[in-house]
């Protein structure tokens, strides 16, 4: 096991038990617990080789599944437990997307897609599990929401990108792109940093009764 | 016509009905009846071939849209009485469900799938139309609720696996996969099983109101 | 630029003002205002290009991401403009309908498909868009409970194929179908013309209670 497969499984872990979680709150069965874990978890890195025309690794590898499989099982009888980590599971979530989101981005990068489009797509690769697993859960998807959580992942991927044109990549390079998600990402849970929405921008908007 | 053509447009057939009947019951109008139709009865299976990277069944054989689309007309203007036969509507589906499981999980070994991603992508074949079907009518998918109906198609896919393992193979593997599938689900169905959700295997959940 | 790219650009630009004003509305912050537009403007195209099996242009061409993200900004905080211009978006909104439906089918035939799942293709390539700015923001999608508007792009699809087997190609054939789409959305909108829905195809349902 190298060292990034170890960071991929524990996004894949991070992940399961954030879909899990949304699935026991909507209070689904044990099948449906297992397999918005397994979306929340897979389906970001599904799209993303769907789009760049390859085997879906969440198929094609069972350990990624086994991970997403196990922990969901493991959030359905230890919820509560989870629930009180929900700090620590946030923390987490930013690892997860840090690492989501550089590993998506550079495996566009390697499928020949352009810079823009490797950092939509890695972006896409680490908000994608989250918006499966809302909309299997029957919200708009939080992402879209609230909070400083896709533009995160766009900064890391963006620069990840501008070090590639400086001709700075490898393991440096995905670290540094990384580093900088997960601490935007931490730093605005922190600082309850939110993107603007239509009203605060505005300030002209028709009556919310509309 | 091979009797596995025949039994594919019957599962076809059967979950265009549920996914016309689900539309009506939102009041959709006519396209929006024939299209969560086609939706119903083809998504499992154009996801599939997605996922494999072939060209979808869907739109390179007209048989099967074929099909769909006068199901979901006849559904739209016949729906009293496909009311009436909710019943044999269950059955059918269970049908139809144990043959798109087995010809799902076949397809995706052919493809070169591991066991373990042929399995999973076989049952996604059985369940991916209905739950498009809930998503497109606004519902949190049925299948991840509540009752034995994606556990009863993963069943049959690993039994298909196992079978190959024994270098048991062909037809006789197809039909002994779907019985089992077909069997289990229309037994949960008269027993009225159910998996278990996180209320009932914990006991220790934070109050209803939540 | 050629003018069919001009073309498909006014047709992105127009679904991103339709995605973008539906975030809005739902109050969705910045990024869920520029990504739903970004959905409604590309989602159609990337859903035909990973049918068809090839790079999807949302990734591969800049541009293409560009205006719809531009249009999307600019939707954010010119809303009460773009609400006012109301009747000129549904105009606009009708020609990129004819645009993407034609353009959709033509590169499904390119691409090798049948007849028949070229023009299912084509008209899920203008209407696939909408349907996903309707999942993203929580709604049934709009174009399957009322009004003419997946028919009216059906219709050209169907003239395209038809013009294909009498041989007339080209340029001529893509304006012809194009103009077919939007002068029936059109009129559709002007009458008020609506699919049937069940209630009134039938007369004969359970009440409305049910």
């Amino acid at each position: 096991m190298t060292p990034l497969l170890v960071a991929d499984l524990i996004g894949v872990a991070v992940f399961a038990a954030s879909g899990a979680t949304a699935a026991v709150v909507k209070r689904l069965d044990l099948f449906g617990v297992v397999f918005v874990g397994f979306v929340a978890a897979l389906g970001g890195g599904i799209l993303r080789d769907l789009v760049i025309g390859v085997p879906p690794l969440a198929f094609a590898d069972w350990r990624y599944a086994a991970v997403a499989v196990a922990v969901a099982l493991a959030t359905f009888w230890l919820h509560p437990q989870v629930n009180r980590l929900r700090r620590t599971v946030l923390v987490l979530d930013a690892a997860g997307l840090a690492l989501f989101t550089v590993t998506g981005t550079a495996k566009a990068f390697a499928a020949g897609m352009p810079a823009f489009g490797a950092c939509v797509l890695g972006m896409l690769t680490g908000i994608g599990g989250g918006l499966g697993r809302d909309l299997l859960t029957g919200e708009i998807p939080v992402v879209l929401r609230r909070e400083i959580y896709a533009v995160a992942a766009l900064l890391g991927a963006v620069l990840l990108v501008g070090l590639r044109w400086l001709h700075v990549t490898g393991p440096a390079a995905l670290a540094g792109a990384a580093a900088l998600i997960f601490v935007v990402r931490v730093v605005a849970l922190q600082r309850r940093w939110s993107a603007p929405t239509p009203t605060a921008g505005l300030g002209r908007t028709r009556p919310a009764s509309r």
